[in-house]
């Protein structure tokens, strides 16, 4: 496989020789991740993993998505398997604006809302138009890795905000946005991932009255706020603040995330920008699967769906909090979410949840460490906890297991 | 809908006032757009449209895709629909690693392939894990308008390298690679768009000798190989050149572009880069439609379809080159493209293709004009013509509009 040296300039130069790829300055902010390792690990058989984040398979209505699938191919299959418009099929993008007047009183229109693959897309495409290198955002602390890990591709500033109980920090949330004026605030109001916590009515309505008259978007992610177990809506922030709000949705945690089909709603001038970044990346969203979620959705009851599996997860946080509070030792603090499929777990000062991590894939049990979710260090003293992908049975195991590693740390 | 000022600070601030959007520099970079001007004009009814850039869907062959979505939601619909890996579905990228093999005799594994949402993705990425704002890279000139929109947003110096008949102009590369050491080279060597141009045999190996050594690389997009009119697979750049190619793929001209699912072939560095970026850009690409395009390429002839696709492209272009040798004008010259869907035709200097735009648009026959496709300038006396998208009559109908528009300009 050498080449030899011939004597001719650029010929024979060794096809082997080390090749110095140059690679963009952005690819070192990635935060150091161990999460593939992780991943590995978990998956080790035995082992009863809460570290992931799917939801439930059985979950998934397979058999009502094949029924609206043949129908699309029989019926109209080369033009859903044709190009299409980058802001996505008309039809379902009417369909996301009618339920969000219906269920949540937002004076929503189709040609505010953009289709995007999941919302994982947004948090690239909303950094990429407002982000120039070592600008100012704002996020929660504890925060949702995947937006860390598509913001920091475009070198923000990024100040956390202490995440409570009932919502950011107010007085930290008005410090930052008065001293450093972020280009945009993101956070996860309704069952946040990784805590698991929502924010209150009134933290709500607070953060709009902080944030009007600044220049500084509301950004909010709302992949769980159809999974409350008590199946009430809860309004969002941009319903306090239109012009400064921008609210991005999916269909991956109530119908299905192998569709890759989510959502943003916003304000024209940014969905105009929004539009030119999404088109750059993509061209536009699977249009096969848009147009067959369409289809499905239109004769299905999307409510009565999604609170069935908010129903199921209810029952599987209830359990998990339960044992929480029976077998775990003293010092050991949880979260008690209202929705979604996350809680979040708080251990004594001298537990490192890495030494967790370690001990409990030893004994069998996947959590994950809370490092990688704080912004700005800390958070090894915390763990997430995933209870939509675990029977009762499994949940019953694993956190006696948990209680194991713990008792053996302490 | 106005609030009252109130007194306190923070309310009654009126939500109707302007608010300031601080959007990211590298917005303002997009090149000026009359692309959606234009696309809406040429759906105007009655019009013969050369301008767009979709395969014929007639070609697409919906029962067959219909039949692999039946099969793979019978048989693994849950597990289908939900989340995968980022790297994209394992059989999926086996059977392109494969065909590289058979068809190109390229050494290729699956290991070395990320699945994307269409080619288009990959633009975005090898993008945004190569250049920092300022950082040079080179393309054909002219060059693909969407590869130019999606690097233009990480702020490049793009140089440009005129593209002749039998490949980018060789003095002009070697000068911009020693000059100026380009991150990457971005080009399609095979019937390219706008130009449909192919590169020479000997070009491609010239540009390999070239970059031999250096730390360019050459990025290949490589979207229309396999609809060559005479069947015959042409060896890509990175054949002869492994550790400094990579190369981009797609299913949309071949089998169907409404899925969206294209790759990237790259050596492992750039891929662990590659992978990065992806997983932060939208977790993984529609596993569904992953699924059910392996599915349908299992028991499909894929060589085969491809070659029925050419052999009706092969024929339109045929109409197209000998009605404008017939009817257009002297000075008026084109490309005669091997393969692919488009061709160029080049006007004397005193038409602008602006104004045949503008005057085809009222004789009803829509144009792409090519000074988009133009980086650094220059471009204004040629225009775009697709061919896989109308029938021979059409295109008869379409050339003679399109004499009498170029005769009433002269």
């Amino acid at each position: 496989m050498y080449w030899y040296a011939t004597g001719i300039p650029g010929i024979g130069k060794t096809g082997a020789e080390k090749m110095n790829y140059r690679f963009a300055d952005r690819m070192q902010r990635v935060p150091e991740s161990f999460l593939g390792e992780l991943f590995r690990v978990s998956r080790h058989p035995g082992i009863i993993s809460f570290a992931g984040g799917l939801p439930d398979t059985s979950l998934i209505d397979a058999p009502g998505i094949a029924a609206a699938a043949r129908e699309v191919m029989e019926e109209e299959g080369p033009l859903a398997l044709q190009y299409s418009t980058t802001d996505g099929y008309l039809p379902l993008r009417e369909y996301i604006a009618a339920r969000y007047r219906t269920r949540l009183g937002i004076p929503a229109e189709a040609a505010e809302i953009q289709i995007v693959n999941g919302s994982q897309q947004c948090l690239d495409l909303v950094a990429k138009i407002f982000c120039n290198p070592g600008d100012p955002i704002g996020m929660e602390r504890p925060g949702y890795l995947g937006a860390i890990e598509a913001f920091s591709l475009y070198e923000p500033v990024v100040y956390g905000v202490d995440l409570c109980d009932d919502g950011p920090d107010l007085a930290m949330f008005g410090r930052v946005v008065e001293e450093h004026s972020p280009k945009f605030f993101y956070g996860i109001p309704n069952s946040q991932n990784p805590s698991g916590r929502s924010y209150a009515a009134e933290t709500r309505r607070a953060i709009a009255r902080i944030l009007e008259g600044t220049d500084t978007v509301f950004y909010e992610d709302d992949a769980f706020g159809e999974l409350f177990f008590d199946g009430r809506p809860r309004p969002p922030v941009k319903k306090h603040l239109p012009e400064r709000g921008i609210l991005s949705g999916s269909f991956s945690k109530i119908v299905a995330p192998g569709m890759r089909i989510g959502w943003l709603l916003a304000p024209e001038p940014v969905l105009t920008q929004f539009n030119v970044a999404k088109q750059a990346a993509d061209l536009h969203s699977n249009f096969l699967c848009q147009v067959i979620l369409h289809r499905y959705l239109s004769s299905f009851d999307l409510d009565a769906h999604a609170q069935r599996v908010a129903a199921v997860y209810a029952e599987r946080c209830r359990v998990m909090c339960d044992l929480l509070d029976d077998l775990l030792p003293a010092g050991v603090t949880h979260t008690t979410p209202e929705g979604g499929m996350f809680l979040m777990a708080f251990l004594p000062d001298h537990i490192s949840s890495m030494d967790v991590f370690r001990e409990g894939v030893r004994q069998k049990v996947a959590v994950l460490p809370g490092v990688p979710f704080y912004v700005n260090g800390g958070g090894d003293h915390s763990i997430r906890l995933n209870f939509s992908r675990s029977t009762a049975e499994e949940i019953k195991e694993g956190m006696a297991r948990l209680a194991g590693v713990i008792r053996s740390l302490s």
